[in-house]
């Protein structure tokens, strides 16, 4: 049997059961963002790792090498952002073609320095060796949150307000400009450059970590459509998305227009926006909204609820009439 | 420039300096075997990461990937051990071929769960997915020990002896028989065995960290003579090396003999051995080694002394005369 016939997912489920004997000592998050561990009195520890491989994540082509370094630890910032967590340390193991150009790495290592620098996350280590073709980078971000406070996937209730910290399917459109070998002109670059260097929310994960009423939350990096259930599933609920309220770009928008897309399913099944999906008690859904909004530059918008249903199921409503997503996880809606 | 040219301490190097001004909060280690970081009042968390790629350290059709498994915790755990230190979690990142039979990752992860389940070190998260040609594995590791009681490279001192928990090649060995196609026989197996299946120094580790009069601590992955060279710097010392006291295994001494090796040259330059090289206060000595080989079945063997001298070489004595070690870190002796 092929890897590709189970997938990622099959994969873990096969060797996990095989791993409960060993004692955790307290922690837990497997499956969520990040792993939590205990740490002091006060405070307990998340921790996450992502690889990165050429041809599969990146093609080196179509990003910069600064670029790439500030993605690489991006993408493990928003798991950390995810857990309403401050991270504390990072570890960059990497494996370098022979024949590559030092001042390519020198660029790639100021792109992870500039967002280091910028949420004062040290790098403490990591691993550098040979590849023999493909440019590979494993980061591993530990983080930290008051013990009891890291936000979980299975924190969610029903009747909670379901939000995202910016509008969706910029990234996914940026992927596009580049797999159709599209020339990037105009707004269009906004889509791009999110695509290559996506923003961690790591201080509007603190905020909302902070306020009354803040349930599960996650980082998008899949896409609503696939993120979600990870939700529902945690959570044992059910959610109902309002497709005219998910937020979307003015550069989506125009992309879209121009070159034929369907900009929600891009919003929708669009995978690394890297935004945070958080649910909030409907009671001070509105203040919390609000008031978040006064912070950030980009708008906490509300895009629908946790339900009791548990078929497993997203509903997605449009102008009060149930819509139809066909094939999960990718572009392509139903009538 | 290409990296080939400045290497990878040279890379390190270039890019570490400009990392100086993101604030550390009380972590150390850098350039040891693991990073140390705070955790609680009594104790503090050690941390290392190993990046293994197909075809640059290990050949698919020369490793079982049970073997594969064991192993890419096993180099982990190994510099936990160097620090004195009891593993805690591991996180595993893993990129797989789509063409990868799941039979050959079952294996794998068997192999992973099993040097996990024989130190209690749980399996807390990590990432999977897929690799456009070459298996990558990236392991991160976490330990603790109790505060301010890691064990750096940094705390060798003149008159210190150097130990090393087991004999010698028998990796570098093992790897030259994969290398150079000759069929495994007899006593040679030992060898292909302890490249493939190197066993963690974990308990040897904790165990010399409570004696009084233990300095330094590392592992042995390059070499002796590549390694001892990160004790002399970090401490500010030379070394002198007996080698005559260097421990060898009949299984490398046979195949020596056999295939015309020098045993002394793969004993001391050769990589991957996983053994433990510790200094030890001189007047302890004596009473560590012989309480040692009462708990450990590889005897804890001093192969030479930490020194006064500057130059940063390592001094090569053979009966009573200097030797020399031409090219380092590869299996060249001079004469």
């Amino acid at each position: 049997m092929k890897l590709s016939q189970i997938g990622e997912f099959g994969f873990i489920e096969r060797f996990s059961k095989n791993f409960a004997n060993i004692p955790t000592a307290n922690s837990k998050g497997i499956g969520d963002d990040c792993a939590i561990l205990p740490l002091d009195d006060k405070n307990e520890q998340v921790v996450t790792t992502d690889l990165l491989i050429e041809d599969i994540h990146f093609l080196r082509k179509a990003i910069s090498p600064f670029d790439l370094g500030y993605k690489s630890l991006a993408v493990n910032l928003s798991d950390i952002a995810a857990m309403g967590a401050q991270p504390t340390s990072s570890f960059l193991s990497i494996a370098i073609p022979a024949d590559m150009d030092v001042e390519y790495l020198d660029e790639l290592m100021k792109g992870y320095h500039e967002l280091s620098n910028k949420y004062n996350v040290p790098l403490l280590g990591g691993d550098t060796t040979r590849s023999p073709d493909k440019l590979v980078i494993n980061v591993c971000v530990m983080g930290k949150t008051a013990k009891g406070k890291s936000r979980m996937r299975s924190m969610a209730q029903p009747d909670d307000i379901i939000c995202v910290t910016g509008p969706l399917g910029d990234s996914a459109a940026g992927l596009k400009l580049i797999l159709e070998n599209i020339a990037v002109e105009g707004k269009s670059r906004d889509l791009l450059n999110w695509h290559n260097k996506p923003e961690p929310a790591i201080n509007e994960g603190l905020w909302l970590n902070k306020q009354e009423g803040i349930k599960a939350m996650m980082d998008l990096s899949d896409g609503v459509a696939s993120d979600l259930k990870h939700i529902m599933k945690q959570s044992q609920v059910g959610a109902t998305i309002q497709l005219e309220d998910v937020p979307m770009s003015e550069a989506l928008i125009y992309a879209s227009e121009k070159y034929n897309w369907e900009p929600e399913a891009l919003a929708l099944a669009g995978g690394e926006d890297y935004r945070l999906m958080v649910t909030i008690d409907k009671t001070k859904s509105e203040k919390i909204i609000t008031e978040y909004n006064k912070h950030f530059p980009y708008r906490l918008s509300p895009i629908g609820r946790i339900t009791q249903a548990k078929n497993g199921e997203i509903e997605w409503i449009k102008k009060d009439r149930p819509f139809e997503l066909t094939k999960e996880g990718f572009n392509h809606f139903g009538h």
